[in-house]
């Protein structure tokens, strides 16, 4: 059985958000190669625009600038906001009012399909010896998690109310290599991280979609079954980094918080005053 | 078998926000009964502090005024913040931001539980053909139900990470009277109101729990089963108003999206723009 | 808390098929107390038009008659067909070809709403000791539960094609009294035989939904929870009968596949050839 | 509706075994009333043998004298046993082999039903923050609840293999009264448990049940849905004690593992050494 | 870990119906490798019977050629019948009435096991978001779908009752490569088609199973799980074919009823009159 | 994906109980190289302490002994005891009374691991046409399944009283091929033996779980996807020896009980008296 293939198909007029961030770079090109028009937004600065390119820098609680990003585009990867642990104050603004204006004006300008970077935060406080479904109840490890959470229940109602699809992509651990013991279980491939993205924006019908973003990992917390109609399927695996993350690592206790629960070292942020 | 019994443990020192609300004002006077204090705050006036009671005007988003607030209080009933459909930047400030900043003070203040007033709007966009649980997916039908989905996963987030327990009571249609035929369905009358925030302060264990608060009618769309833990128990029922309500409204269309969704007419509202 | 209330809603023009049958004959006085017009048929004779009545005598596999039947109705409660355990044969016209004709005519006539008498003999095949909800798979015990699993499933593909609505009401046992033990479980009462009706022709939105009809009897096979959005409760009960019915039966045979399967003595019919 | 009937069967030649202790004292006047011949037994010494009885006294450990009081009954209620927390050596002899000793005479004498008495405490280490039903996965949270959940396995063993029925019933706390605030959910009342042990044993199709055994209280744990089929419905409630009890309690730390598990004071139980 | 082998048990004599048709064209020569006697049988003419077979052409409505098909069988694979959308009367004879006789047939004489050929138009009004289980409702998309989802009850029955076994295989869209888009979801390869029809008949203990019949393609609808029993797992997948698919029809509406619905184009078929 | 890596954390100090047993030899050099002192367990003579080895014979009903066995132990894999069907006598001293000896002396001795080898055998009274999950209550298949439900039961609850940590293998059957048709479904190869336990011993958090231990057979009748958090995945499958398999048994009987169940011949045990 070959599995090597994935969508050919065309990405259009793609708007990424939260281009200047890690996970940002590393899909600028990769999926340059795939859109007719690639929109980058940031509240940081990028890279200037190659070809097939457009840059526009803008903070996603500026509401107008939101929706210019917006304008003329046939699809959004947000990746854009708060990606760490913070006081609510700094996660308000772009997480929660950011959003929302990334939905208004996706409303207003007849963009049909979100990818909404969510995070295995929304559900870090389920236990590590619990294997978890996207339907179950949300419990989030953080302020964090909680915008995350957030933009969930909103593209819900946006899909129930306005008909824009949403595949909320709960993103475990993407890095060159998982870092740490947990990131066995957690770790997204650069190159699954792309498959995940691609076959969001190009499956048939995304409807509202939670599912969560991971490799083939042989420690798994989290079930996607439900989620199969994606299209996605995981091809790369945290096994072979299994030998030196445990040897890097060789004791935990299982009473420690941090390996009590999915959250991991989240556990321990806050509070913040 | 006799029901008429409830809890009649004293409820101590306990705040109660959203007292110049409708439902504050129904509350106001059977908590009175049974606390030692009862302390009253809403952003709006309200009427002077009686005997065993406080008041204390204070908006949401006023973080110091909120700490204030909390001040030596065993329990809080929040009923405060916007409880109708309004545009989104009309409800960040009390219910996202607000909310936030009760649990910060109740972190603070070292109280231990929280009644939260959440809204069978977290979950408008199931269909009234359908019955629903607590633990389902939420699907909220607007902002204000949005801005509840929030609180609840705020309220989760202090139970898991700080011990503070929460009951979120997704209230139905809490009228003298039910007032149409979807409240048939979805009436709580103030009795039965009075006996969910009673059981939810008093319960022994009340962890984060999440609940219906909604009489028992005959009619159902929602399932308590898996809260029976609480020790609530509903004595009256809309079946009394079932008659002259029908009367009133002899024709509704089944494909209308009112009578479709449980939201009702909430899925009307918006877009405000 | 006051159970005795139940729709006064007007049922405007409904068809009563199977109006000279068992349960027709009960129905029909209470449902033309209820209708502007009352339209009754079935193969056999019927008693001569009363007031607000029309009797149009017809075969469920005459199409054109059916056809007629359903032109100006509102609604239908569709009793017609085999009833009992037969041949074949003997049920593919009436039951299988008949309820075809019916909704394909109420298709063209735009009829809305069918309440569709099925039977719990669609899941006779689970066990006595094992309680049901009526979304588990059907296990029929013999060609009368056949068919009316079959137009259980028609009445679903008339619904999401064409928008008609139908409860399918699983009639347990419907008599004036319970008459064996197995009835202390399946009774329905001829009042809550008319309740679960008449909510079924008023519940402002059924979709297809799928409930048992029985009464509220102490030993209960089926959980009608997720159902309850149609507004019917059951107000009797086979406790009363309870000491006589097992007086008159003191010894059953837990072995005996009629008291191991919820079907009873279906399990003995047939083969027939 | 009335709920004030239950059976009135003849229960035949009856075994009641534990009958010197608490429970076997409520029970022994209203089961020597339905059954043709009641043998008691204990470890202890009982009352003598009035009309209808038979006493034998017996440690269930003794397999000879335990295959002696099966001969010639129809069924067994089997209360016998440790029914405390004990060190585990004390509760081998007659929970583990006098369980074994009973089923094991069962099948020898052709005895075809037994109403086991389980406990609660088989799920002890559930949260009181949690309804759970009596398919979930066993917690016991002691050697007294490990016993049970072996007694639960073998008679389900007994019956897949021999077909014998058991009625599992994880019986409350039963007492004239609720004793303190945790009981007002798991309290039992004499008459319920008249009821449950009656409807167990005259059910037509036991199979292989298990139920909690506990009245129609307002704050419940355990939802017995899945065993309705036994014909069991309670009609006492703690709710005319709630007040008394939490007088006398005002006060429980939710933090408190006796306040946090439904087992209450036995997580404090232990180790004996 | 190779999964190149599948079951090389003979097939006995086997029954193949509808064997003129696409599938059965497809199966002939597979199935006459593995059988002692492989007969054949079809409305339509087919290519004479070559060493090990027999042909027997015949209408499935006429019983008494059906019982002649049956005889000294000992399994049949059952593809025969209407296997498109069509009017409802053309679909009666050979799917309603003629799978009544082909099982009225088996259990005269004697067979033992059916591999009844259903289709995934049984489920087609389930979408093409969400994933689905053998045990979910029914929801028949088109007459074809309904009269198999009648065989599915049939069946059922006749396991129940008569302890004829039968494997349901839902057939997705069996054809040399997947034909559009939507087949990226729903294609069997031949040889998985035949490696499940191969399992269907080895499996030591089928009872009465649904599974879906559907290759390890990426994206995927349906979740087999609950049938893994039956040993059968698919070696194909539509990957290789998803470019040139994809790239023949690239745009696509999420909002078309043929992509929100897993029926596909069936949604469009009909009414007929 | 590769596959071929597991764990290579050091297991520590290690005991090994059931040493002499088939699967305790198979274990021992495989563990011995992976630990840094082996010790080795069983009633029966062992072969002399090697490198890294120590070899104490003791019965587990010995209770001094067993706490020996413990001390200075970092985790035990608990294979010891009977592990056949026999009489019920023969089964309590090690399997019952063993198991908790062995549950005390980890208590005392403040070991925290435990891979407890339990049985397919708990739930071997499930038909061979259910998959099921470790979840499901459990359905033993004689007195050696009745012994492995008490240990799970007892390891529960050294987990929610003491923080014990187990992991219940019910290993399927271990052998150097699938000895037979059964085990074409319940295979667990010596390689996948080692993986399973090898995981079981270092997942960072291993809580209380429950897993089915068999390789990727093609039938299977186990989802393990509740415990896919521990990291085991199988790399063996049954499929290259189910050629030779099915040709030394072509014909079975499905309604011979020991096709019927899981529990294979072990359904015809018994009785022992």
């Amino acid at each position: 059985m070959t599995l090597s293939h994935t969508s050919t198909l065309s990405l259009g007029r793609l708007l990424l958000t939260g281009a200047a961030g890690g996970l940002g770079k590393v899909l600028r090109p990769r999926l340059r190669a795939r859109t007719t028009l690639l929109r980058l937004s940031d509240v940081a600065a990028m890279d200037p625009a190659g070809p097939g390119e457009e840059v526009q820098q803008a903070a996603l609680e500026d509401r107008a600038a939101v929706h210019r990003l917006l304008e003329g585009m046939d699809a959004v990867v947000h990746l854009g906001g708060i990606s760490t642990e913070q006081p609510f104050d700094a996660i308000v603004p772009a997480n929660i009012v950011g959003t929302y204006n990334l939905y208004e004006a996706a409303r207003k300008h007849g963009v049909r399909r979100v990818v909404f970077a969510s995070s295995n935060h929304v559900t870090g406080y389920y236990r590590q010896d619990e294997v978890i479904s996207p339907d179950m109840p949300m419990r989030p490890d953080g302020y964090y998690g909680i915008s995350k959470a957030f933009g969930e229940s909103l593209s819900r109602f946006y899909y129930d109310r306005y008909g824009i699809e949403t595949v909320c992509v709960r993103i475990g651990s993407s890095f060159p290599e998982p870092r740490d013991r947990r990131m066995l279980a957690t770790w997204l491939s650069y190159d699954d991280l792309e498959r995940v993205v691609v076959a969001s924006l190009t499956t048939p019908k995304a409807g509202h979609s939670v599912i969560y973003g991971v490799s083939d990992n042989t420690p798994g917390w989290w079930d996607n079954t439900s989620a199969r109609h994606i299209g996605y399927r995981p091809q790369d695996s945290s096994e072979p980094f299994r030998a030196s993350r445990e040897a890097a690592q060789p004791q935990v206790d299982p009473e420690d918080p941090a390996v009590m629960y999915q959250a991991g070292g989240f556990v321990r942020m806050g509070p913040f005053e």
